[in-house]
């Protein structure tokens, strides 16, 4: 197993017919989200954030194809509705399914084709590595592979799956996650460690800045592998999250290199946060990377663009491939051996670490290149 | 004439020799200048911040082709010593040269071709179209056409050049722009119609987010025209910075297309701005319109993350191509007809207004579309 179903008590399935797929997951226990904060929220999102204040979910139901957003009052009725359908199916009470959706905005849920699919699929429910698998390939859109992550620790195990590619797009690129613990966690504490490890993992993806309407993280925890201490859940599942979110950064819409971005000396975490995701949102670094281009002013006037002080005199900066790594910048001073920067650009991964000389803290960001690829996949997607 | 030379008392200039311009200026009179907030300044900018205080300006000089940025002490110490060369060159103080550079970061400026170059032009400077041209040309570096301004009052003039591709790229995307008046305003008064002008038109200008370690403004007020109404001034130097706003625009790097959306209904000018600026920031909408895709939930999407308030069920949309336009979402509703509204989008303009239905304030921002082109031009630089 390599997510979900190496959790104790999570049973899914998944079907996928051209652009519409559905994911039905089952795991009883309490449950917290995490939700987009774009103002323009999708219907699905109001009723998950009613829904989840109960702390219980006994199953998960994710839609691809439609997002149901700017869908109003009728979206809304959907939304339930489509729970409706999964709790009939899966013989559990509508309050107890989240629901998501992911697909093109404006239109309106096929509840017919969602209730067919589900009705075919729940009796399917299993707990093997082709379930887990059917599930995450369910809720794909325009993302190339599925999406795994399963941190197992000696008493307990965090899984999750999710596509991307990454709270960002509105279109086919909103992030859903659904992640499921087998340790023993009440809801409120649930939600502290989910609002953290997202804060951390899928707050800190940029693909293209864009900001989806109907991104939703969902956590369940079944409780069988009994009671663990808080922080070691906590940091398994800050794990989990980082793993799905790295996968996320790296099959980010025509993308073909994974860019991590390391911001230290900062005065606090949240200014290390936003100087790192400004780098990684930067079209012009991340075109750059494309190209193997070691052009590393484009990261320092990215960092200098950032909105936090600092003093660009006493800066320190290095690149790698994640193995190796070479000085560009230190103390304000250009150090760069341009060929050797260019040859550790060839590969997968391009690293970035940024000392800002301004304090203790550090905070990691990841995004992926700019391609010409990227432009063709959104110039022409309703059409 | 159709720029600097059609304000009296302008002289100008320019060569361009491969990647490396230089253009001449020549107008005594109060002065005024705006630059980079980039943390990350080039060391010609401080001196300029520190030379503008005096309020007045001989002459302009300006080099294309190397940025003189990330450069230190000895790139301050290099931007004045390329201002005493035009001093000397033109018979001035160089305490009243201003000077300016774009072109790539992290490398000393060519002062023995920038000493050669200004000695041949000097002696050419003229005022016609052909050395407003030679001027605008020089400062150019992957724009595609120069850029120039003239707008004619009863009793004076402001014209302008200026080069971009927009507030935005920290290599040869730095912006740039020359701006000169008869009218005889003082330089406190200069430099807020300035700073206001600017604010309005040359930030609201975003080609790809990015913002360069060297962009400046500089408008000298030669007062041969005598004293004209200072609200009357205003407007006309706001009106050239958009004509020059405008071209910076759809001259963006691969640009087909000019992007400009107009935000209405909000409660102050500076929320309506940040909402239009998150707009043709977003490269889902900015590929949406290379893709002549009338994916207009994009559009919403972006405004929902701006960071300002307002009611998503209450907004009005439209789209045109600046002669026509129509209707795409009413009080929340979807109107569109997408064919029409694709149809619209096959021009050189698409323009997208969008009414919060919070307030009386509006603001415009403009940019252009996001293609395959700024890929292949950013991806492969520095080599």
């Amino acid at each position: 197993m390599k997510s979900i179903c190496g959790v104790e008590g999570v049973a899914a399935w998944g079907v996928k017919e051209g652009k519409f797929g559905l994911a039905l997951i089952r795991a009883e226990g309490e449950a917290a989200g995490v939700f987009t904060s774009n103002l323009m929220k999708a219907p699905v999102i109001r009723l998950m954030e009613e829904r989840i204040r109960r702390g219980r979910l006994a199953a998960v139901m994710a839609n691809s194809g439609c997002a149901n957003a700017y869908t109003g009052e009728r979206g809304y009725r959907d939304a339930g509705e489509m729970a409706a359908i999964g709790a009939e199916c899966l013989g559990v009470s509508p309050e107890e399914v989240g629901v998501a959706s992911t697909g093109i905005i404006g239109r309106y849920l096929d509840l017919p084709l969602i209730r067919d699919q589900s009705r075919r699929i729940a009796p399917l429910l299993a707990r093997n590595e082709e379930a887990e698998t059917r599930a995450a390939r369910a809720i794909m859109t325009t993302d190339l592979s599925e999406k795994h992550a399963l941190v197992k620790r000696e008493t307990f195990s965090v899984g999750g799956i999710t596509k991307g590619s990454g709270m960002i797009a509105p279109n086919m690129g909103t992030m859903l996650a659904f992640i499921y613990t087998d340790a023993e966690v009440p809801a409120p504490q649930l939600r502290d460690a989910l609002r953290s490890a997202a804060r951390r993992t899928f707050n800190r993806v940029v693909v293209d800045g864009d900001m989806s309407t109907n991104d939703i993280a969902l956590c369940t925890a079944t409780g069988m592998a009994g009671k663990v201490p808080l922080p070691e859940f906590s940091r398994a599942l800050e794990e989990c999250c980082r793993h799905l979110a790295v996968q996320i950064a790296m099959d980010g819409e025509g993308a073909t290199k994974l860019l991590e971005v390391t911001v230290r000396g900062a005065t606090s975490e949240e200014a290390a946060a936003t100087v790192a995701r400004t780098i990684v949102s930067s079209p012009l670094v991340k075109t750059a990377v494309y190209g193997a281009d070691p052009n590393w002013g484009r990261v320092i006037a990215a960092a200098g663009r950032a909105g936090v002080e600092f003093d660009p005199e006493n800066v320190d900066l290095w690149m790698g491939d994640g193995k190796e790594s070479v000085p560009l910048v230190k103390g304000g001073e250009i150090v760069v051996d341009l060929a050797r920067a260019k040859s550790l650009m060839q590969g997968k991964k391009v690293v970035f670490v940024l000392d800002l000389g301004s304090g203790k803290d550090e905070a990691t960001a990841w995004g992926c290149d700019l391609t010409e690829k990227y432009v063709e996949i959104n110039g022409r997607y309703t059409t």
